[in-house]
């Protein structure tokens, strides 16, 4: 990796889930990188260091930066802006910068406010892996394997910046695609914050019923599935929801529309239309699910 | 088996994945039991024969139950009025008759008005357990390891037909719990149709997005996961619907309510509402994900 991607040093502010498993799989390809953690919580820091993951750690991000090649932000989306401000003075020169977040317009313009003549070295990233679970014991060196992750670089980005992403994140066993910030943010409402919302919503609803004990009782492993997101970080999710909110908002009215014609095709017991709609999404999701078996979702 | 259920022929009529998991069940631990099967196409029930689910079959109900001890109607909810019929004049006496329908409510209005006097041998039953897959190709003995099955007994019901019912799943693996036919209907509504109904409804809004091949590239396991329940038959889940239609209803009116409430959240920004939201689901879905792990959910 050293020679491909020309790391020496290497600086993760958020050594959580998707932080520490790439300084897992960069440890993993190339030991002779420093990995510098750096978080608010220094048990978690502490943790980190004894399981290997970082060889050393920072509470303060302007220090934790210095003389580092590459800076990766994994810190959860509501809290980037501030990182940024923290960083920007103290990056070395020709530092790459890159975020790990599941939002990017919000992202990107926090980047605008925050990193001033640094711009061109930022590289907007979204790995699109993750599990429920969260925190630095929960990572490990395979969470991209076979991941796509997004870059959605401004054009004021430059481009060895964004090669040097490509080659990092291919190394940890990634695909690399580039997208519009807007065109993400679109697409990852349909397909991950938009569900984790519905089933948040879904469980919560169970949960306030009078004999809600009982009924969690009788759900089973369909159940356990469409509910495992339900299980994912609250504070996380919140901040994604905030940062995303146009494009939720417009996903949401979509799907609740949507639901109304179902409920309504319910209502009026039209089988033909019900069937229809079944089979619409059956033949949808049997076509990707059978595609190449990406491990996990953020 | 057959000492502690006294069977000696038993009739499957419709084996799918339960119909043909259950006679795997019972093949497995009583070898001395005659299955026949019985259905409406042909090739599947020779399938099943060259599969040794069955031991032979018939196409006609009113010919298949002749003689049998136990007859186990495992059709779509939509199709076990008519079977009723076509049996009720023809089951040998003393023969117990069973159901594995997703509803009781309907199944139970039907038998009264087809079983007739031999209302006291039938006992509703549902085995909450199933993958998005059905046939008989997919169907194994271990389907019911763990799994919960609900028993509804009328008023009318023969306490000794219960008992076999009990039996007979416990040697399947399952547990079996008795419960009133319309808080079945409602608990179901709440853990399984409504779930099922919100992950059609999200793959088909999807799939009608003009980028909705592009987008489905970039869904991960999370989405996987939400949606594997959108893979199940579309036959099946439109009798569910409309079979259940009133709990359907209740819960729908309920979930929509709640997501209003989210969208309003999200709409203003309510960060403290959303964590609210998602904590108390977090909270309740890791409880009961820990619970003995169930195969699966029809």
């Amino acid at each position: 990796m050293s020679a491909a991607v020309s790391i020496s040093r290497m600086t993760i502010i958020g050594v959580g889930l998707i932080g520490g498993s790439l300084a897992r799989a960069v440890r993993r390809n190339s030991p002779a990188v420093e990995i510098v953690g750096c978080g608010r919580h220094l048990p978690n820091l502490q943790r980190a260091q004894e399981l290997g993951v970082i060889d050393r750690h920072e509470t303060d991000p302007a220090q934790a930066v210095q003389g580092a090649d590459l800076v990766v932000v994994a810190v959860p989306v509501g809290s980037i802006e501030g990182v940024f401000a923290a960083i920007a003075d103290n990056l070395a020169p020709g530092a790459v910068v890159t975020d790990v977040g599941s939002t990017k317009g919000n992202v990107v313009e926090a980047a605008r406010r925050r990193l001033g003549g640094r711009l061109a070295d930022f590289v907007p990233g979204h790995p699109i892996a993750g599990t429920e679970r969260s925190g630095v014991e929960a990572s490990f060196a395979e969470l991209f394997h076979g991941c796509c992750v997004i870059l959605t670089p401004l054009a004021e980005t430059r481009r060895p910046a964004v090669e040097r992403m490509q080659a990092l994140w291919r190394l940890a066993g990634a695909r690399v695609v580039e997208m519009d910030v807007r065109h993400h943010d679109q697409v990852l409402a349909a397909t991950s914050h938009l569900p984790h919302l519905l089933a948040y919503t879904l469980v919560d609803s169970l949960a306030r019923m009078d004999d809600s004990e009982e009924i969690f009782n009788y759900a089973a492993g369909g159940f356990r599935d469409f509910t495992r997101i339900a299980s994912s970080d609250p504070a996380l999710w919140r901040d994604i929801c905030l940062a995303n909110r146009e494009a939720m908002l417009d996903m949401l009215q979509r799907f609740s529309g949507d639901l109304a014609a179902v409920t309504q095709a319910v209502r009026e017991a039209d089988g033909e239309r019900l069937v229809q709609i079944f089979a619409r999404a059956k033949e949808v999701r049997d076509r990707f699910a059978t595609k190449g078996k990406v491990r996990s979702e953020e």
